[in-house]
């Protein structure tokens, strides 16, 4: 039997008993976007169960999908639901960021707030809040303190995503919750499994969808089950307890986001995950500058140096010191040192109890090296792995961090290389308990880090970390994150990213904020069977196509040394930008991205390409009016290859205006990257 | 960066430190089914991994699959094993079931052991037991007492099938893990969302698979996460803690089962759930009876009645007293009464507080009424409804039986009609908390009724139940459940079960065991749009081709009374079986199954059909040589149908002999019931 039978059975009988929860069936109409674009409706249902809809100019994107929560402790709040009103807003205005991929930022939408109430038993409150733009909409719950949830132990939460239309899908997979480093599935959209977010979908007609989260805070990490067909069940990252999510009233969730765009270029260029967070609540951060640093890291993963100690140990006080000169004399702005402290000579994945934040290898001079850092103007990049040990992490951090701050460190590359993490468990005694990557214990534990780094005039830069859901405007010391599969996976004995990798990456994982993704290697043979699947002009186009204020020059110095033409470009290029705009592009296939510099006049285009060959007639209107400028183009030679022709490149100039439209050649697994140097003077007549 | 990463780089480099677990690569040939059918192999790759794989005919049929646990308190079981050692054994035995589908099976397996252990760190310790039949295989976890696991927290299994090969699958989904009463999906197998098993699998070249679980006993109830492809993952039922299982080493896991057939009848006469179950644990349970019972059930999903007290209550004295004089008229064994006892005037979904298991109604003479069904020699079946309440209803249990053997009830239906059920908690106050269904805490509530109840003298029918395991054949007092949408979904005021309905429960939830389907019914027009979607003709069908040893005739009194002709197939049909034979079928098409009444020499046949018409040609080779039978046949009349023709139903009778082969034509939504009547005599040259 079911509780429907129940229902029917006892509504029949017994109607005026009111003996299982009912509510008068009720919707509110469609409410729509600033620009009428999109709208979202929500109903109840004869069970009182709650809906919401979400269509764009008329047509249906979101099928009715239910709300609601499943509980640890308390029947889940689902059915017997009533509407207890509803309250409108409009909001406009412009921001501007510290550093980013565009200065300025509009943040438009109309708001909606449905408050909703159980008839029955514990008369359980919480509001539904849609935020609703021309380019798709956030909704969070706000659950205010009641008596009748003072604590909220979630086991589920019941929200639901049904996708109207059928189509396409791309995805990577949600198995152990450990980290993100997969490859992209593509596959129907009925053919999903359990998967991560953001998730981006095309539909047969050809629009643009990615379903993520914006500000996740002290909550898990939403990943979606697809439970039949196209219905997308959120399925919370697991905690310390049976309970996904342990919060006590008031509380608000995270945003659960729909991106929506005609095409692929749109999902790139929307700001509305940003937009969903909270306006910076640090203040000033200008400690930190967006750079493009080296490193002591790449020779590790090629195996010719080891982060353990020893005489292959990499992180020695003279190849740091020769790191610090190479990055002074080319103009970049940082050195990362990998392997610097104790704690890299045992099995530290997934363990992590060696590791010192404040003890180098004997080797390793750390003075000498920060006086040299500070003497030729160049920082050091700190360096703070864990073994996705938080908690032993946590007891030192403070430390590591006064250590770094002494020494005029202002960013750290964190890291919790692990199946899964340790935290403080919930247990008497509080000893250390396993915790899943997005588990609530370990969005806090990164809280933390970014609030203590903060106070040290410290941003940060995790990798394996919670995935980005755009908190960086509200801790805009929170630079960059890892949170895909990097350059990394190319040196190893194993197969490597393809050819259509980053293609993936600017439609899926790029959509939730920055990547240290670590490009530009010229030495294409590794221990990967492919070695680096990508031609060289590739490399240097992931400077402009991949956005992160701190940006590596991956390589080894030699192989820059050895390439001093096509490594002119990754001097040149910036890593904080006045304005970026998608030029074109489509999910997995190829992009064309054209940035402004930041406090300067000049542009960098990058265009990449999957295995397939690319000719992209592309006009330059995004140039200014009256100006000229000096096209410095890194192309692929015509016969060049990912496979076996990666070193053909052409380096050429030319004088070009707005009114110039570049016809871009990009080999198989190639690129292009131009720099469009702004020249004096204005055109005559303009 | 990932471990593999810091794997190769580290193995590189300090190969000899063997800093990270590393094990040689080590395989275990094939090892095969006694007839050679069925062959399992097991590997160790590189990173100390381990995986086993299984072919069928040389055809591969599980690609390569891991194996492993996560745990909530230690790193997870996966990486660094090494194979310790192995063993086999063969085994063959014919065992006899007190009651059942057939008396006599056969359980002919090999049994291969293999020992795996971590080479560093904890050096944990488990087998990997596996039974290998000719239609399939069992394989379970053995988990040995040891320091570095003396309790098992079990956040996930690792465990994985992956499907060899592309084809389709027929399953319902996994989503609040609440119940199991869902309408089966047929999609692609590389389209299945989160799903329970059992799940049936056909593959594109006609085998036919389905997994499951046999010997669920203290341990959570698996389902099955698609990660990618056709790779699927054992998804245990969350618990109360953030380990979805907690036992204390030594323990086992149940067996995860893979039935493999040509074709669709081999996966329904499989025995190998039963076989990997242990014998008998209880000892006599002939208190046990199979019967057909009728009940006070139908008039309240109906609406004609309440469960709740007042002037419709269903459950009165007249009312219990009438039905008795009709089971004992017409021969039937028993008479449930729902709604008897105090706790239904409240709202009881999921909730349960109110009942009372010894209090009845004061419109219902329990007294009474039992002395009247001794009198009549009929048994009351006993009716526990809990709202999921285990908490509440182990606090009652105990008396309720008692209350019940002292009036010679021996079978109890229970319920547990609920989204998430409650016991006892973790914490130190043991407060109730919500579990689900499939919970570990559930499994063990749900042994502990059963074993309560044999201390009574009692067998239980649990509806809304742990899903059926093959657990009957240890604990024989539970003879049957629910687990799957019966009967009642036809009664209310939504879709019912579609025609295909019953042929798709044949091969998926009934390869589990019996299910109290509660078939039977005539009167076909209800609240819900299709009301009964059957012919009368498939409804008598049913109480062949649904097995169960307690089987209602579920229609009103009124209703049998007034068609006393197909009536009387319901009153000839045995509950018990020397034998059982699936004479044809496809899965969610169409099945005939005959079965030999057990103590007797008659033969019953059942052919049903989904919305479509077959002809089956059935040669009746099954029945006994050198004897006549009277076939009294109970046939779709030509222009039967189950939209507008449902009562159209052809009864007649004939002689027959094994020699001969019946036409049964079925119409749409139809089937037909025969009664193969034993004549004496033998056929002369016999």
């Amino acid at each position: 039997m079911r509780w429907i039978a129940v229902f029917f059975a006892t509504l029949a009988l017994n109607a005026a008993s009111a003996q299982v929860p009912s509510a008068p069936v009720r919707a509110i109409a469609p409410f729509c976007s600033p620009g009428g674009v999109v709208c979202v409706s929500v109903a109840i249902d004869g069970d009182g169960r709650a809906s919401y809809s979400v269509s764009r100019l008329g047509a249906p994107v979101i099928a009715p999908s239910r709300l609601g929560f499943m509980l640890t402790d308390a029947p889940k709040i689902e059915r017997g639901l009533a509407i207890m009103g509803s309250s409108e807003r409009a909001f406009d205005e412009t921001w501007e960021q510290p550093w980013g991929e565009r200065r300025l930022v509009r943040n438009q939408y109309r708001e909606l707030s449905v408050a909703f109430a159980e008839r029955e038993g514990l008369q359980r409150r919480f509001a539904v809040v849609f935020r609703v733009y021309d380019d798709g909409l956030g909704f969070r719950y706000e659950v205010p303190a009641q008596d009748g949830l003072a604590t909220a132990r979630i086991s589920a939460e019941l929200t639901e995503f049904v996708i109207a239309d059928p189509g396409e899908a791309w995805w990577i997979p949600a198995l152990e919750w450990n980290r993100e480093e997969y490859l992209y599935n593509r596959t129907a959209i009925d053919a999903v499994g359990l998967a991560q977010t953001p998730i981006t979908f095309r539909t047969e007609d050809g629009l643009h969808l990615s379903l993520h989260e914006a500000a996740l805070v002290d909550y898990a990490g939403m990943n979606l089950s697809r439970a039949e067909g196209q219905r997308f069940r959120a399925m919370l990252t697991p905690g310390v307890t049976a309970a996904s999510v342990v919060r006590d009233t008031p509380f608000l969730t995270p945003w659960r986001t729909l991106q929506i765009s005609d095409n692929a270029a749109g999902l790139a260029m929307s700001n509305l995950i940003l937009n969903l967070n909270e306006p910076n609540a640090l203040g000033d951060v200008s400690f930190f500058e967006p750079m493009t640093y080296v490193g002591i890291w790449w020779e590790m993963h090629l195996g010719q140096a080891s982060w353990a100690s020893g005489e292959r140990h990499g992180a020695t006080t003279e190849r740091a010191i020769r790191a610090i000169d190479f990055a002074a004399d080319n103009g970049f702005g940082g050195v990362l040192i990998e392997g610097w402290n104790v704690g890299w000579d045992g099995n530290w994945f997934g363990n992590g109890w060696d590791f010192s934040f404040t003890q180098a290898y004997p080797d390793f001079d750390l003075e000498r090296v920060a006086a040299r850092a500070q003497a030729r103007g160049v920082q050091i990049i700190g360096h703070h792995e864990t073994g996705g040990n938080a908690y032993h992490y946590e007891r030192q951090m403070r430390d590591g961090f006064a250590l770094y701050q002494r020494l005029g460190v202002h960013v750290v590359k964190t890291g919790y290389v692990a199946d899964a993490g340790q935290a403080q468990g919930e247990g008497p005694d509080g000893a250390p308990t396993m915790i899943w990557h997005e588990s609530q214990a370990m969005v806090r534990h990164q809280q933390r880090v970014v609030e203590e780094a903060f106070a040290h005039g410290i941003a940060v830069n995790p990798h394996e970390p919670v995935k980005d859901t755009g908190l960086r405007r509200t801790y805009p010391n929170l630079v960059s994150r890892e949170g895909a599969r990097g350059m990394e996976f190319n040196a190893w004995g194993q197969p490597g990213n393809p050819p259509e990798h980053e293609a993936n990456l600017v439609f899926t994982r790029l959509l939730a904020g920055p990547m240290d993704f670590t490009p530009g290697i010229f030495g294409m043979q590794t221990s990967s069977p492919d070695g680096v699947a990508t031609t060289w002009a590739k490399q240097l186009a992931l400077y402009v196509v991949i956005y992160s204020p701190i940006q590596m020059a991956a390589d080894l110095i030699e192989s820059y040394e050895a390439n001093p033409g096509p490594f002119q470009f990754i001097r040149d290029a910036p890593s904080d930008w006045e304005e970026s705009l998608v030029l074109n592009g489509e999910v997995g296939d190829y992009v064309t991205i054209a940035r402004q510099e930041r406090g300067g006049a000049d542009w960098y285009l990058g265009a990449i390409t999957d295995e397939n060959p690319r000719v992209l007639e592309t006009p330059l209107s995004f140039l200014a009016p009256g100006r000229r400028y000096r096209a410095h183009i890194y192309a692929d030679a015509p016969d060049a290859h990912w496979r076996d022709g990666r070193e053909r490149i052409v380096i050429s100039a030319r004088e070009v205006t707005r009114a110039d439209v570049l016809t871009l050649r990009l080999a198989p697994g190639g690129g292009q990257a131009i720099r469009f140097e702004a020249l004096p003077g204005r055109i005559r007549g303009s």
